[in-house]
């Protein structure tokens, strides 16, 4: 098994670490400490060594910060960890506060006191964050001061796991589909275009991208934790730890890229004195900022120039992801089978519905990985929208309720992410015309076509306005981009109410998952990878539009459809979608799961 | 008639006026002068004595700027003028330029050459438009520098018309709903919010708003130029030609309002010494911004504190609509109706048609003056976006064609903005299927219900889905704010593509005119204003919702709908809002009118 359900923290660890810290913060001299959930590479998933924000306070989201005073204590984590932070942290030491509202911020500057010296540690912040931090401590008349080194790491001590070396090795071109020579000079070029001489690339999946590797530093993800300094020619410094370099790497990166270790890194960025060198202020810390400015480089600000071109897939990706999502959806095609079949018998609890489905995808024979820890959500446990199966909180299904499962798997060829909600025995009449509502916004986000130049910002209310016409909605972003044998979660583009000035173009890779979430009875999500295409020509049509190519592929809970609500559009759309889910899909699956199969994909 | 057919001006202005531009450019030592549209006030419409790029090159659109160097020369349009500009401006003297792509700051780095000093009257720049300019001249080595007198003002000399005195009169509580005393307290309570002392506002429509008055000096809105200092206690400065004092103002005004005249202005700016003064980039011109800073005042920049308040209309304001939007559907449905019975027989040109509706909204007794120049675009005249009848352009309705209308009133208790599309004889099935689209596009913009804190922006997308699965699309925006007897352009909300992160709010009133535009053929628009309203309470809804109210009340021309490319949702909707014009309007129109509005109105 690769996902498990113990828990990694209890709520003591406040009590048992928290003054361990604040010794080592008295020893620096600090009145407050700042710890983001971030760390070093500002990832989605962190090494058990980088978590420290679980270290201190017990709170294991992926998202949140806490500040230790002297005296007081807070946790800041937004509105999906509402529930999760009571139950692991202990509220008596730290107060909760919203993330977003006010956040960090206002609490520095509400309750720290003049004179203080509040530490941070500079590889953990991105500029802004810190600007933001530094004006509202300044209000206070307390001052922020960068510290090394960490006292939570001094106070965690020789506890702290070590950092991990995973061994790095070559994605090969059947895969890649560009060579890393072709992809450094493609972006040199535009470093240049964009007066910089070189750029500083921290991102982990930047550099596993442009180099063609992939590494094993956290799980879920196959990056490689490095930096590299990429020059507007094409060639590279890339620094990688020694034990994480598999003998065919140095011939496999070629003569333009020279491999050092990460302790090289500080005296490689002084030599960029005189220079311009873009570096992204949302992915690099004000570490890397202040080395460059000591340096004496010249700082160019702006996106990573990696991140685009990573967004769009080449015509090999593209391939390899719809095979991989063929694979994939012949896996959950027979987890759904049992689901439909065996589960409302047998009643078993989520981590066994994660195992069952997990053993699916281990029998390709093909799984890396899953892409993150499957959510499976029976019954009111489907309505908590970041929840995840652990002993202690699992479920068992139950008859006339829903269970919703969001998973997906990391093959070579490409990355998996998909949300099938299913009843468990005959659902409620508001069970299926709910289903139905979300159904209807996800077909529209499936069939649009739109003009070069649309953001998914712009196609978002088309996943939300049958439910916005019932009075309900969902608090979550619709639809976010995905890697290849990458990050499930890759920007810059995403389908969200937030503005987003990224426009979708033919490659990109995006989910489409509205949902609805009834707290304390059930949760339906619907999700689906779809890759952007230029649209087939139109009749009658005059200007050229792109159009989504659904990738997954696996049934939608009929029984859950309340065909009425549905235009004969819709009807179509979905009836074409179950066509050809069976036609891709059944030739892979056991006779009776293909026959089960020719069931629920006939025309409703 | 209010509205005219003549040509205000010929390509020979450029000719004529150039050279002496020239002349008092020399004089003041400049090698080059950039003239923007926008005048002092920038508003949407221009006194004639501020229409200098008018006089200067012969272009009379909206939106534009030209640049004049000793040698050579450019005008800059947007795509909306690209056939108007050529028809109207010698392009041997003025390079055509697009103003949005590179635009007035890219011309000046590629064609300024080392040395140069270029001027500006830094009276008609935003802060913002000139930061982008001085940096493209200095690109180029030259220097952009303020001058004053300005050298087109020189030139124009004694031919310039006289600035506007029209006289400035109370808009009583019966139409404003809310007295100043109010609104001034109110926004003076949100100055001190925002950290300020006073607040500079030089937009006329927010002086007109604040201080419940009204004026004459542009046509087509109501407005007064002028200015006020508004300060954090509610008491004003108000600075106004006494020229326009009408005798019952002062005491309209009271005691918390010091009348004063323009030339006050500057000594009243260098009192501000000290104080922090908010001030709008996007409204106020760089020449305030610098009076400020010389002064020794802090200016905090935001946005004009009026203007959000002044976009949610209040319950006087949006019933005063309500009737206004019912007397002006009584007259467009009566020129409807003669559109449809005698136009066909007669075949008027388009100034006939445009002086047709004229005398139906003179027939009420209440207008004011129109919105803007009725668009009456028959055929292909429809197709194009600007189109504005002159004698020279205007064509006959043509058969088998279509007609399109655009057109406003302004009356005391509102603002009126509609579109109508009507077929002249029999359209082509082409026609109306395209037609029916754009009406799907209206209708789901119409319906929609959304949360607080959507906007604009995230609902364009539903009138354009219906054109964009057809491969079509409108290349204008979707919808913009209008005003109480006030601009019926008017921000901050808008319906667009484009970025806004201004949420809809109740009392907002924004048009909802998606398009479609054949080139050379024919052009469909379908306007209604609508206002955001709470939505009514949905059986089984969880969340507060907001929704539109229809306020314009005319049919739509049925003829032109393709029934079977409607869902039964849409046909429902389209048959409601039928129902509803011919209940409202119907008592007020002539019986033969009534007779036929009855038929029009009929379900589909």
């Amino acid at each position: 098994m690769r996902q498990t359900f113990d828990e990694t923290t209890t709520p003591a660890f406040g009590r048992e670490h928290a003054p361990l810290i604040r010794q080592a913060m008295a020893a620096q001299g600090l009145d407050g400490f700042v710890i983001p959930h971030e760390d070093e590479h500002q990832n989605e998933y962190l090494p058990a060594a980088n978590d420290r924000l679980a270290w201190a306070t017990g709170f294991t989201g992926s998202a949140g910060a806490a500040v230790l005073f002297k005296d007081k204590a807070a946790i800041f984590v937004d509105g999906r960890y509402a529930l999760q932070v009571r139950d692991q942290v202990d509220t008596q030491l730290f107060e909760v506060r919203d993330l977003v509202e006010g956040g960090v911020p206002a609490y520095l500057q509400s309750e720290a006191e003049v004179g203080w010296t509040i530490g941070y540690d500079p590889r953990l912040h991105s500029p802004e964050a810190l600007d933001r931090l530094k004006s509202a401590a300044a209000k206070a008349g307390a001052a922020l001061k960068p510290v090394a080194p960490n006292p939570l790491d001094t106070a965690w001590g020789q506890a702290r796991p070590a950092q991990p070396l995973a061994p790095v090795s070559p994605h090969p071109a059947a895969f890649s589909g560009e060579d890393s020579t072709e992809k450094r000079e493609r972006i040199g070029k535009s470093l240049a275009e964009q007066g910089a001489d070189a750029a500083l690339i921290t991102a982990p999946s930047s550099v596993a991208w442009l180099f063609n590797v992939r590494g094993g530093d956290v799980i879920r993800s196959p990056l490689p934790l490095s930096q590299t300094i990429l020059n507007a020619d094409g060639t590279a410094r890339l620094f990688l730890d020694p034990a994480k370099v598999t003998p065919e790497l140095p011939a496999w990166l070629g003569n333009g890229v020279r491999l050092e270790s990460p302790d090289a890194l500080p005296e490689a960025l002084a030599e960029l004195k005189g220079q311009r060198v873009l570096v992204d202020p949302g992915q690099s810390s004000a570490w890397y900022f202040e080395q460059l400015k000591d340096a004496g480089a010249q700082v160019v600000r702006g996106a990573d120039p990696t991140a685009l071109p990573r967004a769009c897939k080449n015509a090999v990706e593209v391939e390899g992801t719809r095979q991989a999502h063929i694979r994939d959806g012949a896996a959950l095609t027979s987890f759904l089978h049992w689901v439909a079949t065996e589960a409302p018998e047998s009643l078993p609890d989520e981590t066994d519905v994660v195992r069952k489905l997990e053993g699916f995808r281990e029998n390709t024979g093909a799984l890396k990985d899953l892409s993150f820890d499957t959510i499976a959500g029976a019954a009111s446990n489907g309505a908590i929208v970041h929840y995840r199966p652990t002993k202690r909180l699992a479920k068992r299904l139950e008859r006339g309720s829903l269970l919703l499962v969001d998973s997906g798997a990391q093959y070579l060829d490409g990355t998996t992410d998909v949300t099938r909600t299913v009843a468990i025995g005959t659902p409620t009449a508001e069970m299926a015309e709910r289903f139905t509502l979300v159904l209807k916004g996800h077909l529209a986000l499936a069939r649009v076509r739109f003009p070069a130049g649309t953001t998914g910002s712009a196609l978002d209310v088309l996943a939300r306005m049958p439910l916005w016409m019932a009075g309900l909605d969902f608090d979550h972003g619709t639809g976010h981009g995905v890697g290849s044998y990458l990050g499930v979660h890759e920007g810059p583009q995403r389908i969200s109410k937030l503005p987003n000035s990224v426009a979708l173009r033919a490659g990109m890779i995006v989910s489409n998952e509205p949902g609805y979430y009834k707290e304390g009875g059930y949760g339906i999500r619907i999700e689906n990878l779809q890759v952007v295409t230029p649209a087939a020509p139109i009749p009658g049509g005059e200007r050229d539009m792109l159009g989504f190519e659904t990738l997954t592929l696996a049934p939608i809970d009929r029984t859950l459809i309340v065909v009425s609500l549905l235009t004969a559009e819709e009807r179509a759309q979905m009836d074409a979608y179950h066509a050809r889910v069976l036609s891709l899909i059944g030739p892979l699956v056991e006779p009776t799961v293909r026959a089960w199969l020719e069931q629920v994909c006939a025309p409703l």
